[in-house]
């Protein structure tokens, strides 16, 4: 009974709440994934940087994009010095900090890339984990919107690069400055209006969940959910109100006629001239370069990150509808977004420097590829080694001696290297997905040979009757024997079936 | 006043200590040396697996291979629950962890792969930094040598592939039960023995550093070194320490002849013998695969980790000689090691689970492959874009035109999206190490031309005097107009000089 006792573990294997290991499969399409976005991002000239996992906590700030999650959100700790740090909860910031501390030595303006993993200490939920990946583009220190433009031109070759056929995707343009205008317009510009102004950026913000008519609620009088919950509304005239949706719903026809929509919808206002300027600018660049067939449109229902971006934002976002677990229709939705943002640099520099840039959230885009079966995620490379038996413990060098010809060859292949019985080893051939086992017991060995078993024709042959015609045919292809110096060249024919 | 002192930077821009940022040419040559030896793995049949960067602190335990680093070395920190998590020190325990939550799911044998950055929040110093990546490799459930076996001969194949010659490296094999074994016959067996035993252990883990004669010290009377600073010794009988060194000393020419030796040293020990058994066993596959040929070597001077490892213990070395910053002859030794450990997964599953694994210290081998010049780190692939010069503000779409038309053909090209001018753009399109500039001013504009600039003739033009018999010819490749339609192929012929 002692024994039993201190046999007794220890310690719990769990993965934390939120974390989520990784298997051949995902890691190799993820791989092949962000393989086709780096190059695509090469190609237009922006480079790669990768900074570290850790930050000076006071490097990393409080510039979560979304406002509902506080600071406390970011996974902090001290080091042997008593310094705050942090792991980074985005690529955003870091690499601010990065373009400050190294600002002499970068060629401005700076387009580069960089993916990894990012980490936020909140309680996990369905699709939300505490560690997930991104893949961010920037352009520190160009003012012009062409970099904008660029940027979505990029996003949009990015997505039929990895297989969303045209019409699939679009990359919808806002800009914060028509937003702005179209608040001053509607008489919420001046210091004591802040708070109603983010009351209103809210409001909108739910316009895709409430549609336009929960919106007015929430910009008017107010709002009482399904449960009964009452939010506070921004109590606005019903000009302004209606002010703000009309600009919500000006998408015309194509770029120019949404462009000369907010040109009205933001009167007089000079910044939200401005904006509409920069809109126009856009559109005509994407346009020329025949993006503007649907693949980069302006929106001005565009409004994720609008409280925090201060010029163009855009969002690209996938138009199919894919099945859900359930078999209900979905959509995924937006895969990335970004925009225009100053201050960041700002904090390390004490002068503005301009910066545009665009974040991809690589599981759900990895979602919607699977999800329409991308031909970029091939799963040919998946299949599992070729195994070789132990037949006799005392001929293990020759079975290396097999696999070694094997993997000269290129082939992969892997010797069972566990105590089992002959049907234990081909059942975890089996299992690790082997195209063929490779077996020798001493008859073949006398003779020479050695027998070549294809897993997948054995696996026919197992589910068909004996009545079939070519049942001997497949019988003799599923099994067969050859001459030892013959072994490389009937595995590969296994392979090439 | 106000205004100045409004623009002092709030934060300083600061990378914490033991930490890196990398660049372009960093990162692509790591991704190659990466890929290159996932390749090989695979072809060996392993796997690869993710596991995420946080652990339950208890998961990790105090499991850091060198003890001389306690657990306080990890970065811990409590969730929104306050239960206590920690960034992995290594890959080992966190594969533990994967391989008992998922035990009934996974094949066994497990043969698996991981590479990722780990954690250390230690006092960093020069080459010792706080993140650092490894890249793994273990066998979990088979208790065969041949699987040791198989990770050294995998261990020298990753080498070669890397670019390394044979002959410039070595896997050297020893076992940690021959070295218990020896302890034994030198009469340092039993549970009282053990406090001695760790001495004895770290004594000859300072054998590269201190020689025979410094172990001969330190397993005798103590020794003092050049600062004055006196360390106790293990007190052991001559006779003793003799057998200790000649165990140490045992490499013979061959395999086959250390074995012999090491029989002898461990004498009537049962645990030594079944070492011995295990290194011949060993020694005998790679013999048979052809790696016996120096490739794959015994050698009982291997004792890095004995103190953790529980059966065969190996290391990859690299032999060649380079220069070292200062110019100095220096050699990179060890670039990995690995063996065998039980008690990990036990640890959760209350059971022995037999494991063996291989570590790569990544950066390490990244700088010895530079150091020779590896032909995998090609560094073709970092060639800057072709920029497209704005000469005109207003042409901005029609430069952008021109950008669309050398990606689409599949040349990397970017627009400048700065504010400077023409020759603060030629001095950008240098710093970005771009092979040539676009020009067209309005004179070009009005012709239809375009004019292209090699900039790596120019700077050879720069260079030269004018007397040159070549410098017209020169000078009319370094820059030339062709109408706008045939600027790829202009392009293409700029990058293919």
């Amino acid at each position: 009974m002692t024994d039993s006792q201190d046999q007794k573990p220890s310690v719990k294997a769990r993965l934390p709440r939120g974390l989520a290991d990784r298997g051949p499969a995902e890691i190799a399409a993820t791989q092949r994934m962000m393989q086709a976005i780096r190059e695509t991002y090469e190609l237009y000239g922006f480079e790669a940087v990768e900074t570290p996992f850790i930050e000076y906590t006071e490097a990393l700030g409080k510039f979560l994009p979304d406002l509902d999650r506080p600071n406390e959100g970011v996974f902090s700790f001290q080091d042997d010095d008593e310094q705050w740090l942090s792991l980074r909860y985005d690529l955003t910031a870091p690499l601010a900090r990065y373009v400050a501390e190294n600002y002499e030595r970068i060629a401005k303006p700076y387009r580069s890339y960089r993916a990894g993993y990012v980490f936020r200490n909140e309680k996990p939920g369905p699709g939300r984990f505490r560690q997930f990946m991104q893949f961010d583009a920037d352009t520190v220190g160009s003012a012009s919107v062409a970099a904008d433009a660029e940027i979505c031109m990029m996003a949009a070759d990015t997505l039929e690069r990895l297989g969303v056929g045209r019409g699939d995707y679009v990359v919808k343009v806002n800009n914060r400055k028509v937003l702005d205008g179209v608040l001053e317009a509607a008489g919420l510009a001046g210091e004591g209006r802040a708070a109603q102004r983010l009351i209103v950026l809210r409001a909108i913000d739910k316009l895709d969940r409430l549609g336009p008519e929960g919106v007015r609620l929430l910009l008017g009088p107010g709002r009482k959910d399904e449960s009964g919950d009452f939010t506070k509304g921004a109590d606005l005239a019903a000009s302004a109100i209606e002010r703000i949706i009309a600009f919500t719903q000006a998408r015309a026809a194509d770029n120019a006629g949404t462009v000369g929509r907010l040109a009205d919808a933001v009167g007089a206002s000079e910044r939200g001239q401005e904006g509409v300027r920069e809109l126009r600018e856009i559109a005509d660049l994407c346009d020329a370069a025949g993006y503007g067939d649907g693949r980069v449109t302006i929106d001005p229902a565009v409004v994720r990150g609008l409280e925090y971006y201060t010029g163009p934002v855009y969002e690209a976002e996938l138009l199919f509808e894919a099945k859900d677990e359930a078999g209900r229709p979905m959509r995924f939705g937006s895969v990335g977004g970004g925009g225009r943002y100053d201050g960041l640099v700002a904090r390390f520099r004490g002068e503005p420097v301009p910066a545009t840039g665009f974040s991809v959230g690589v599981s759900r885009l990895l979602a919607a590829l699977q999800a329409i079966k991308s031909p970029i995620l091939d799963a040919q490379a998946l299949r599992g080694p070729v195994v070789v038996l132990v037949m006799d413990k005392d001929q293990v060098a020759r079975y290396q001696g097999f696999v070694a010809r094997l993997r000269a060859a290129g082939v992969r292949a892997e010797m069972y290297l566990g105590a089992a019985g002959m049907n234990a080893q081909l059942k975890y051939a089996d299992r690790r997905n082997a195209p063929c086992a490779v077996i020798q017991g001493s008859n073949e060995r006398e003779k020479g040979e050695v027998t070549i078993r294809d897993l997948a024709l054995g696996a026919q042959l197992a589910a068909a009757t004996k009545d079939r015609a070519d049942y001997l045919e497949l019988r003799q292809r599923a099994q067969f024997s050859v001459s030892e110096d013959r072994l490389v060249e009937a595995v590969r024919e296994v392979l090439g079936r």
